[in-house]
């Protein structure tokens, strides 16, 4: 066996309650090892010492060089302690405790040596956050979306024109609440804006003022109207939080460039030197983008102008929370005082982090996000079926490798997406390959996590990086692609009805097929995928066939998926 | 090369910031693998992708399994980007990013899969605790340590008679105060009491009023003159904060004990049923011990009266910190909450848990405590010193892996421990052999972290399970091992002159021998221990000899150390 491969830690992401009596406990180890059994030996911990009970744990997953066991447990008392009992290939057994490995353990030795859960508290339990439940997301890039009638002078093109960078559109909320129809029709039941405070620039990432609804998009009412309205059709709606910078327009910030290191807002940024000085730029910012200088969030005052920020919107407006942008530059205490003052206010508030990277530090705790925009999915389901780069194999294990990033709830709330204002949309990441777009899109719909759709993918709006990918919705439907319409709409309906994202998950292979189970007692909904150019034989038993493409007569051609559904009971 | 044992991971103990412009790396791999060089590629996140750095990572440790790579790097921006290049003895490279190992890494790809750091945060770094920065402890059973003129009519033994787990024996606040100057002749510099709430016991776990003194130690005033004189003396003092459980005389649960159900205290326990049933003890407590019931800390209520009194004596009596008793069994969110307060009315507040197993999830965010009671290194201790059970090389690989559970400044503040009022005094488990305890104490003195000395143990006071690791100090110098006392003195001399834990840290094995080194650009000191029965040549060339036992004419005899000075420049 090989002990360096072996990982546990106790109350980590390898160990965590599930419940106020139940656990979930996961150890690692070398990929395929000389490893026949894997058992945890436990008992309550004042107990330990007496006599151990054994359990058997399932090998549920790989990746590319590790092994993932994992066993839940039901405790009889809120303190557990263990230790792993492995029993190799050639029938000797190892013990993994938190000293190591032995070849014995002595259990009334064990007290130092343990693993343990120390005591289970509710507050302290990550939750897969009721309001998220069974959502199904639409991202709207406001100033792109629904342009109404709208008289705005600042407007600078035709509705569908080409856009640049510094286009101006004149969609608006109202035009939003206008839509919400269209947008039901497309089985989603949440929407994420980007941001909607009063900027200078059509994407609004540059506040000028925290408590005004920009001009451009409307008005206290329009978003009072719209918050409304989702609620009344028990939809949810996410605000874009941006407290990572400001526009050089922000008030504090015009006051420094008046006062200098006279002004009481000096300390509100990261200034170099007594002056701010504009042609130098001598102030941090966000990337390398002068004209967001980045808010010192170190700073107390920043962090109590910020909150009461985000609170404004949650107490009047009553949005159901926030994705936050920039989120892994902010600091961690920042996230914690957020989350607990909107608590405050509202218990089930949805805090979503604009997280590229593993977002551990921000999730597994439970004190700071519910989720996080799922990059390292989108970029899973581009190897695998944009670019082609990855096979079935090197997918599955990406994807294992990533759910074990975090806690099992967490991995219920993350934010599945294929495209966003941030990255080229789908459809043209596949160069508008409709074959490859319905299998990235039965992926978003049927794997673990909340998908999120973003506004004109569903009738196959195209666009690399920006500014292409925020081009104006087009509704001259005789322009639409009513083949991916039906097949996103399709997607999200099974979704719904089969609730998948409350399901079990499990991934693997079969040659070059990936598939894909979502189950609980009841049923077992099975999603198969060729990405190869070989027609792969698949046969369909008892099992109801959801949907399908490409799939033909227990064949699945080229690029092809099928989605079935097993009733157990 | 072993790719499944390779760990790291961006924002964790394997990588985390210093200071606002330092960060350290840590990478794991396989012990001896067949890698001849890791470097760290790396930029600021912004020019990542155009260009990289290379810097050599060095081996610094290794346990039984796993070999340490370290980095410190000083950054240019508070934004990094980072992989790890690592070149095989065959001349291969494998390349190391958050998707895992590849052979080839394409930079201008890199942007979902480098190790980042996001952004460092002043808020969020870890510090050394500017408090406990050359501090020594002293930790008192207070009823045992000193009784002066003592009246109490509870007082049921006499001083220095056996005892029993019932006795009370008398000591007193006052009793401290009147020994503080024997206290300081020990170069002690650090107190920490256990409880001194009012409760029934003589060791004051059941606490009965949180706000008050027990009248068995002493009044407000005693509390007040004894603090106020440690802190003339420019010592330190900390106080026990028992927090998990109450006495059955608690007021809240004497409520509940009458009104069951209906007092407004029943969700300040854990009760089965409407109404408690001494008998049955049908509520939750510490351990199996149903005369400590357990408070219901996930309650608000609760956890807003602890914050109270914990402020009070923080407030009131300006004491320094508390130890945590059963810290682990507590919510984290009630610890980032005391945290938090604490700290607005002292921001140098130091809180040390009584965690005995491994606590990353208390320590390494931050947010929680300073310190632990380092239990681990007391097992490590014992197990190589007192039971011989392992040998140097065993010995140092399990202080590398406990060293390995925590970001560096914090294992700096751990508190490191032989003996206390739960464990049998270390002098008793060494069977009363000096040599062990000499080479004992020259550890705790010399190692990583912040030494703490149980009263008694520096004049030879034995005692193996409570209650006698509990018994009277003996005032009667007649009776003291001057021996030990000299010996204590001069490692606490050493390491105060010295200022040992401002110092880097290795060790390592040279045949039979364990090498501790501590050192920075100036010096370097070195602990040498000979544990074993062979006598050991060991040359000291132009070091200073501060201090040994068993060296003679350079040679280390059976069970002996020498502790060296070697001035760098």
């Amino acid at each position: 066996m090989e002990n360096s491969s072996l990982r546990h830690i106790a109350d980590s992401l390898y160990s965590f309650a599930l419940s106020i009596n139940e656990v979930e406990i996961r150890l690692i180890t070398k990929k395929d090892d000389d490893i026949v059994k894997v058992e945890l030996m436990y008992n309550e911990k004042y107990k330990f010492h007496k006599f151990v009970n054994f359990l058997e744990m399932k090998k549920v997953a790989s990746d590319d060089s590790k092994d993932y066991y994992v066993i839940r447990l039901k405790l009889t008392d809120k303190r557990l302690a263990y230790v792993f009992k492995i029993t190799l290939k050639d029938g000797s057994i190892k013990y993994f405790s938190e000293f190591g490995v032995s070849d014995s353990y002595d259990i009334k030795q064990g007290q130092f040596n343990f693993f343990q859960v120390s005591y289970i508290n509710k507050n302290d339990l990550i939750k897969v956050s009721p309001v998220l439940a069974n959502r199904r997301f639409y991202q709207i890039f406001v100033d792109r979306f629904n342009k109404e009638d709208n008289l705005n002078p600042r407007i600078n093109i035709r509705w569908g024109e080409d856009i640049t960078s510094s286009s101006i559109a004149g969609g608006t909320l109202k035009g939003i609440l206008d839509k919400l129809d269209y947008i039901e029709s497309l089985n989603v039941n949440a929407l994420y804006l980007t941001p909607i405070c009063e900027a200078e620039t059509n994407h609004k990432y540059d506040t000028i003022d925290y408590f005004k609804v920009a001009s451009d998009f409307g008005s206290d009412i329009d978003l009072k109207n719209l918050v409304d309205e989702v609620h009344k059709r028990k939809m949810i709606i996410l605000l874009d939080g941006v407290y990572n910078h400001v526009s050089t327009h922000f008030f504090a910030f015009e006051d420094v460039k008046k006062y200098g290191k006279k002004s009481k807002y000096y300390d509100w940024f990261y200034i170099d030197g007594d002056e701010v000085d504009m042609k130098k730029g001598n102030y941090e910012s966000f990337g390398t983008a002068k004209f967001l200088p980045r808010l010192n969030l170190n700073n107390l005052e920043v962090q109590d102008y910020l909150i009461e920020a985000a609170k404004h919107y949650v107490i009047n407006f009553n949005i159901d929370g926030y994705r936050l942008d920039v989120s892994d530059e902010i600091p961690h205490s920042f996230w914690i005082r957020l989350r607990n003052e909107l608590n405050k206010i509202n218990a089930n508030i949805v805090l979503l982090g604009e997280n590229w990277h593993d977002a551990h530090a921000f999730l597994n705790d439970g004190f700071e996000f519910d989720s996080i925009m799922n990059y390292a999915f989108t970029r899973d389901v581009l190897d695998y079926v944009a670019y082609e780069r990855i096979d079935a194999i090197k997918f599955k294990n990406r994807l294992v490798s990533n759910y074990f990033r975090y806690k099992t709830p967490i991995n219920y709330n993350l934010l599945n997406l294929l495209s966003s204002h941030d990255i080229p949309r789908f459809y043209s990441e596949c160069k508008e390959d409709i074959d490859k777009l319905f299998i990235g899109y039965a992926l978003l719909y049927t794997y673990i996590g909340v998908p999120c759709l973003y506004y004109g993918d569903e009738i196959g709006l195209t666009g690399l990086a920006d500014p292409n990918n925020r081009k104006c919705f087009d509704w001259d439907e005789s322009q639409w692609n009513f083949d991916i319409l039906k097949m996103i709409k399709a997607l999200a309906k099974i979704h719904e009805e089969q609730n998948i994202n409350s399901l079990g998950i499990s991934v693997d292979c079969d040659k070059n097929l990936f598939i894909l189970k979502r189950f609980d007692e009841e049923k077992e909904i099975k999603l198969i995928i060729n990405m190869s150019k070989d027609v792969s034989a698949y046969q369909i038993d008892d099992e109801k066939i959801l949907l399908s493409h490409n799939y033909k007569e227990d064949k699945l051609l080229a690029k092809s998926f099928v989605l079935t559904l097993n009733k157990l009971k």
